[in-house]
């Protein structure tokens, strides 16, 4: 506990889209159906930055979910993540309405130029003040492909390749003007020093980009990276690149040994373990009183629908779910093949215990489109699970998820917030001004990721 | 007289960048420097919005200058547009701090997926209350290439086909979501029509992408599509698709014939050219008194170099003039081969009147990084000027360039916009809350674009 920080790292869970990662979220009478505004975006910022929050970040998805049946017909009817705005608009829309609370957005690896998502989120530091963050994905489904001028999406260890040479190019391009570049000096007539603005000139396997960047060093050196890959290959590229990790873990022994694992890769791979932060995915659904809290999940239980989670599962599996009945099982070969989420089937996989497992095995064990794996309670019980969680130590901090919005992270701010900040858990007001501060982050030095 | 409009269209030309598109700018004791900084855009889009401007745009470019003597230390030491942030991001800021002005941005068409345009500028048109527009450029020079993976731009015909391909995809895109097809009852559980949101199955030369897209239709139908090609195959593309359509013209006599010609263009492909607005670019200088603008010219002219203008004429026109001495002359083969924006070369034919221009010509004649074609005078002589072309008609409005920000433009607010309200060609008070209603532009049924 020397180097550990004393506070546990709080992490909104946003989408831009009609729902929460959960479907019934929209059909909740608390829910508000205003998502394409700016000032739902705004009202969810504000929510985070009282909460003392340290980022909320958006996820995303470049398509629908239609692979159930190959149609989306039942997405739309159904309200099963239809919507998805672009994310680091509504970024913009929730860091103009707030002063502190870091911010971050989902880009893909897969379908832009390094150059273009660096100068993003670039802009995005600049612009909120050192409270940007970039939420690095490498694209999944076929679906997302077929947006995107392809017809499937790459194979899975192949992505993380061409990720990995992708965050090389942005890095390098965020390192390419010196923190001393900058002069502004008009008597002398000197904007910057010319020998401190650097080509990248970067030819690589997968891409080529030759700068100068166009945007000088950001208040944070560089946007905080958050990454989620939990897959063996996945792991690897978070343990090299993630400043953030985002893990979802259902029982404290696995989440204790994958959170050593994680921090023994990365020094491995010659970091510092304490460079980064690990927060792991709960939804917690709070009462004044646990009989409130049960109320509360009983209520959102019944919005559900077998659909949502059959649909989700398609997804994030990369596999049309209806082609099998609830009760038909996956062999061995078939579950190989999957193409998608690998740490969703290593889950079924692990809990099935070698039977072959069933749909309804992956709808209960995975159970995206639920509340099944929430933890629910009164502020005290939240708080007990969140603080043996960070103790034990299973992880630096949570991201909290949502059963929907803005209702259940108001419930959360509220009532379970306050209680961590009595233990000492939470800060009380924040002390400093960018994400890394929150984060416990050091400012990086140019080179830094790159020399690695 | 009896279609059109009244009043004339302002619309803000704005840089994300380091200087206006006048690199001397930021050499101004008045300008700003804090142009990475949100308050720097709010500030100047609440300068607009008090002057009752229709909209701001920023434009784009994805490279530093560095075609003359192929080298970026002289762009980045006299702080030549060498600072370029991402313009959504920016707009973003500026709309967040206003409430009627309208916002657009630029992106290219060659180097990203319509899909991925598509849902940015529909997210910001939702996320502005219907204020978004996209200025549709295609990318023009080597460097912009080479940062993003090509060793060359595209041919200037071939970037405009598979431009209109791009467009095609777009449009198609944002005619997806028919008008009725959100629902959100929740008692009924059902969120949206599922006939009432289609796929848009385009495969085509250039690109292929299935949807269906995952934003509805927003305030505006979609967001006004701006324009500046001024080629002749720019301005078929401008005459097919643009909105609000950019030229820039330094005599009447030429604005009014291309003015025409432009809507005599728009009615060939089936269009109302009454469903379009052009705005051609000036650049006013004002002062209480004639004497006091021309002392504003003056102090600014003292502050530009030859270089500025060698480095703007070597990234528009692709060609390294440090190859030249300031008396060489350009052969008639030379210029044929120049790739880069095809208006300024043929500007330049023009008025050298068939002798050979020389690189003094070219400078003199573009004149981009000077006040030279800059109307100067009172707010009486200035607004005189635009009511003449107004009225000619040359144009339906015009795009007000400034020397240096926000200086320049709070010159405009302050003193020429009264003028022009007192004269009847500016609105007092917005009157409508979108982008649509400020120009006059009705909001197009789905299917209006893809179907001509």
């Amino acid at each position: 506990m020397v180097t550990r920080r004393q506070q546990l790292a709080l992490v909104g869970f946003l989408q831009a889209q009609n729902c929460t990662t959960i479907p019934a979220a929209w059909r909740h009478p608390e829910a508000r159906l205003d998502f394409t505004t700016a000032d739902y975006y705004r009202h969810i910022g504000r929510t985070l930055e009282r909460g003392c929050f340290d980022i909320g970040f958006f996820d995303d998805r470049l398509a629908m979910p239609d692979m159930y049946g190959h149609d989306h017909t039942h997405t739309v009817e159904n309200g099963i993540r239809c919507v998805k705005l672009d994310p680091t608009a509504v970024l913009m829309a929730m860091g103009m309405a707030t002063s502190h609370v870091g911010l971050g957005a989902t880009y893909s690896t897969t379908y832009h130029q390094p150059f273009h998502v660096a100068r993003v989120f670039s802009t995005l530091d600049h612009l909120t003040g050192g409270r940007a963050a970039w939420n690095v994905v490498t694209s999944v489904n076929d679906n997302e492909a077929r947006n995107m001028g392809l017809d499937h999406g790459l194979a899975h260890d192949a992505r993380y390749d061409q990720a990995d040479e992708f965050m090389a190019v942005v890095h390098g391009h965020w390192d390419t003007w010196d923190d001393d570049a900058l002069v502004m000096d008009r008597d002398a007539g000197l904007f910057a020093r010319g020998d401190r603005v650097h080509r990248l000139d970067h030819q690589g396997e997968h891409y080529r980009s030759r700068g100068p960047f166009t945007v000088p060093r950001t208040p944070q050196g560089h946007p905080v990276v958050i990454q989620a890959g939990q897959s063996a290959r996945g792991s690897r590229f978070a343990a090299r690149w993630g400043e953030l990790i985002f893990v979802s873990n259902l029982q404290l022994a696995s989440a204790r040994a994958s959170y050593q694992a994680l921090r023994t890769q990365a020094a491995e791979l010659g970091r510092d373990p304490d460079s980064m932060r690990v927060a792991t995915l709960v939804f917690p659904v709070v009462g004044r009183t646990r009989a409130e809290a049960e109320d509360r999940k009983a209520a959102f239980d019944a919005l559900t629908k077998d659909i949502d989670e059959l649909s989700l599962l398609s997804e994030g599996l990369n596999f049309d779910f209806s082609t099998k009945g609830l009760d038909d099982t996956f062999t061995a070969e078939e579950l190989a093949s999957l193409s998608g989420i690998q740490a969703i089937r290593d889950r079924v996989i692990e809990r099935s215990g070698g039977a072959e497992p069933t749909v309804r095995d992956f709808m209960r064990i995975t159970s995206r489109a639920s509340l099944n794996h929430a933890v629910v309670g009164d502020p005290s019980d939240i708080a007990d699970h969140l603080e043996e969680w960070f103790t034990t130590p299973a992880c630096d901090g949570f991201v909290i998820g949502s059963s929907h919005q803005p209702a259940a992270l108001e419930h959360f701010v509220d009532l379970v917030v306050p209680e961590l900040q009595r233990r000492g858990l939470v800060r009380e007001r924040y002390t400093g001004t960018t994400l890394r501060d929150h984060l416990g982050l050091a400012v990086p030095r140019p080179g830094a990721w790159t020399s690695a």
